[in-house]
């Protein structure tokens, strides 16, 4: 029965039996954590023996071009690291940029240096704009649009939907506002939806004409290789499409090995255009003399290949998966029968997407916490923390034991049902 | 006999004695390097078993408070590196970053926020002020110099003494001009001079006046332990010094590893106020999810603590030292006594400092060039690249082997021999 359908008697019964039911819980002073998608410890260790792929054992510290990794030089990368990353990004070993640790600090210097120095080839930075705009795809992941709010970019709220974002509404913006000069997009897998844009979304991304010459896609493609099945979703080689556009200089796209080897100790890619990497390079240079070679080389001896790399993932894959599914059983069956949430189940990533009824989430989060369970702060997902629905919650599976994720998720398909049976009958 | 004092036939008899010197040279068509600070493979070997310090044998990546150094999160370091170089930059845990790989990038960066967002507690950002300027000691670094320049930062030359800046220069400036946001200093074993600022100049900065309540002391301390003799310099504590004076938010303190454990492989720290650390942290948890913490652990492990950190520095001292001798000594030798130049002898750091009679220093790097030593450009030391008496020339002598410096340092004394003579020849 739909709770919609509920008497107010029933609902009433519902609602005090799904109370009593926290109330169990809260007594167990649980301490559990689905907010952030972080890998689990099991993860970690798939990539310990790295660790030890360049020691003092081995005593070749050198890429494969002879250059001593341990010393100056090598701004772009490796050529090793190079030849491993290109094929992920879809690009060619002079499209690419080998950076530090962290592509949320790529994405974040390169609209710095927008703002400072101006995009490549035109000569006006965006920090002599009154103001500069962005686009961002909700839900979204809220690191990005920390960002533009750091910067003082207004943001533009985008909605994204089953095969990608609305691309009418961002043909339209782009075409008629000069100071809109970029987009956040996760093409696959996205942050939080678990989507992965069609092959016509990414054309129609290519074929834009927005109206500034230096409006930029920052295409964040984290989850290019986190696949959760045997059948991945596809997405369609966005620079290739932009060249056959001629549009090639529009676009930067951004990956790291933060959840392939190491949260934090892997290594980001930058891909783009030979003229785009060249003009970054030429900012860089100045402002690092390079990113840590040892820690490339370490990659690329542990994964050995972009197939290397692939085969890794379904180590992952195995143990996260079920974590997944514990998620989407309990939704699918506490929840659907009573029409109250949507979500979509992915097919790799890092998150589920739950959408509650309107004015639901805030109240879901809290009982959560309540429980001793923390969730991504509902709100989260969207531009200054405003979900103008309240409805939107990020659950994050990967980091509890599925044995943790199991109360978890159970504690919270019941606040998801208080929440609901209380709207309901204040609605009565 | 001094070279000026000598008559056009000896002059000309000389010139040509050691131009025929050169021609030897250039048929062997040598390939020697004294152009940049980099550490020997001999000193890279040095640090090697760092690299085995957290390893998959190992299975302990905590930090001694239990983090992960695996995993998301510590934006401002591990508590045990803090530990471990908050005395280095004579700072306390509370008053440090640890950072990425390169001390330079944080330059960059923290500049790149005062151009964005000001500095902390003013509102003006200084990308509002129609031009800023900059104060560099010179000679100096010329990266620091390719950062204000990139930035469109004018610069202003102050010129470097024996123990420090000219501080009366320097007083006047910052007291009479609120566009002057920074100056940069190397105050140990300065880039290139070598030489260490007096107690009287630290106190000097500390206890400056600037107009601009947002100007900086960029303290770029890069060869704080960094000593060739067992008499090594002593560098007051200018963080001490300017709580003394209440101007601790006046200065940052930079340092790493580079030249410590591995170059672009190491660790950079940056030391300030408690409030300035707070600010820089606030805006840098936007930028990234925190810096490479599994290279961290290795530093702490394999160096244990800041004594550990000194007694490694000697292994360095007792590799270099050698080359800085050949280089004095051929110098001592073949220059002091004609009069043609002028150097100071250091007690640490990775440069000697050479001037030449004015108008010299292009034509001797190119003489050397040609015979297959290649030097730093000369003006590289000076912002935009212009020494204006075209004297002035580092001499980086880390990264040859002994017997490379031996031939690159006797080309070298040719080569400045052969200018000298053109130059007394075509005044006679």
């Amino acid at each position: 029965m739909q709770l919609k359908e509920m008497s107010k008697e029933e609902l009433e019964a519902f609602l005090s039996e799904n109370k009593a039911k926290l109330e169990n819980f809260k007594e167990k002073n649980l301490s559990l954590n689905m907010a952030r998608g972080k890998p689990s410890t099991q993860q970690l260790d798939l990539a310990v023996k790295m660790l030890a792929s360049v020691n003092s054992f081995d005593a070749d510290y050198s890429a494969s071009d002879g250059t001593d990794c341990r010393n100056y030089g090598g701004l772009e990368g490796i050529c090793d690291a190079k030849e491993l990353f290109a094929p992920m990004l879809g690009v060619s070993t002079d499209e690419i940029i080998i950076g530090g640790n962290s592509s949320l600090n790529l994405m974040y210097d390169t609209i710095a240096k927008g703002i400072i120095f101006g995009v490549n080839g035109v000569d006006k930075p965006w920090k002599d704009y009154e103001k500069i705009k962005w686009i961002c795809l909700v839900p979204g992941y809220d690191r990005h649009f920390a960002i533009c709010e750091s910067f003082g970019i207004e943001m533009i709220n985008v909605p994204l939907g089953k095969d990608g974002p609305d691309m009418d509404m961002i043909e339209s913006l782009v075409a008629n506002d000069d100071t809109i000069k970029g987009i956040w997009c996760v093409p696959m897998y996205s942050n939080p939806t678990g989507i992965t844009y069609s092959d016509e979304v990414v054309r129609r991304f290519a074929n834009l004409k927005p109206k500034a010459n230096d409006f930029r896609i920052f295409w964040d493609n984290a989850y290019c290789i986190h696949h959760l099945t045997d059948t991945p979703d596809k997405l369609l080689n966005i620079l290739d499409e932009c060249k056959k556009a001629g549009t090639e200089d529009m676009v930067y796209i951004f990956a790291s090995t933060s959840k392939i080897s190491f949260a934090g100790g892997g290594i980001a890619v930058l891909g783009a255009s030979k003229k785009n990497v060249d003009y970054l390079l030429s900012l860089m240079t100045i402002q690092t003399i390079g990113f840590d070679k040892i820690n490339q080389l370490r990659h690329v001896k542990f994964f050995g290949s972009y197939e290397g790399l692939k085969e890794h993932m379904k180590k992952h894959a195995e143990i996260i998966k079920p974590k997944f599914d514990v998620c989407l059983e309990a939704l699918d069956k506490e929840i659907a029968p009573l029409g109250i949430g949507e979500w979509h189940k992915p097919h790799g990533g890092y998150f589920i997407s739950f959408n509650s009824m309107d004015n639901c989430a805030k109240k879901i989060v809290s009982l959560c916490k309540e429980a001793g369970v923390v969730l991504t702060s509902a709100g989260a997902t969207f531009p200054y923390g405003k979900d103008p629905n309240d409805s939107n919650i990020r659950i994050a599976p990967t980091f509890p034991t599925v044995d943790e994720l199991r109360q978890a998720i159970e504690i919270f398909c019941i606040a998801v049902k208080i929440a609901s049976a209380e709207k309901l009958l204040s609605e009565k």
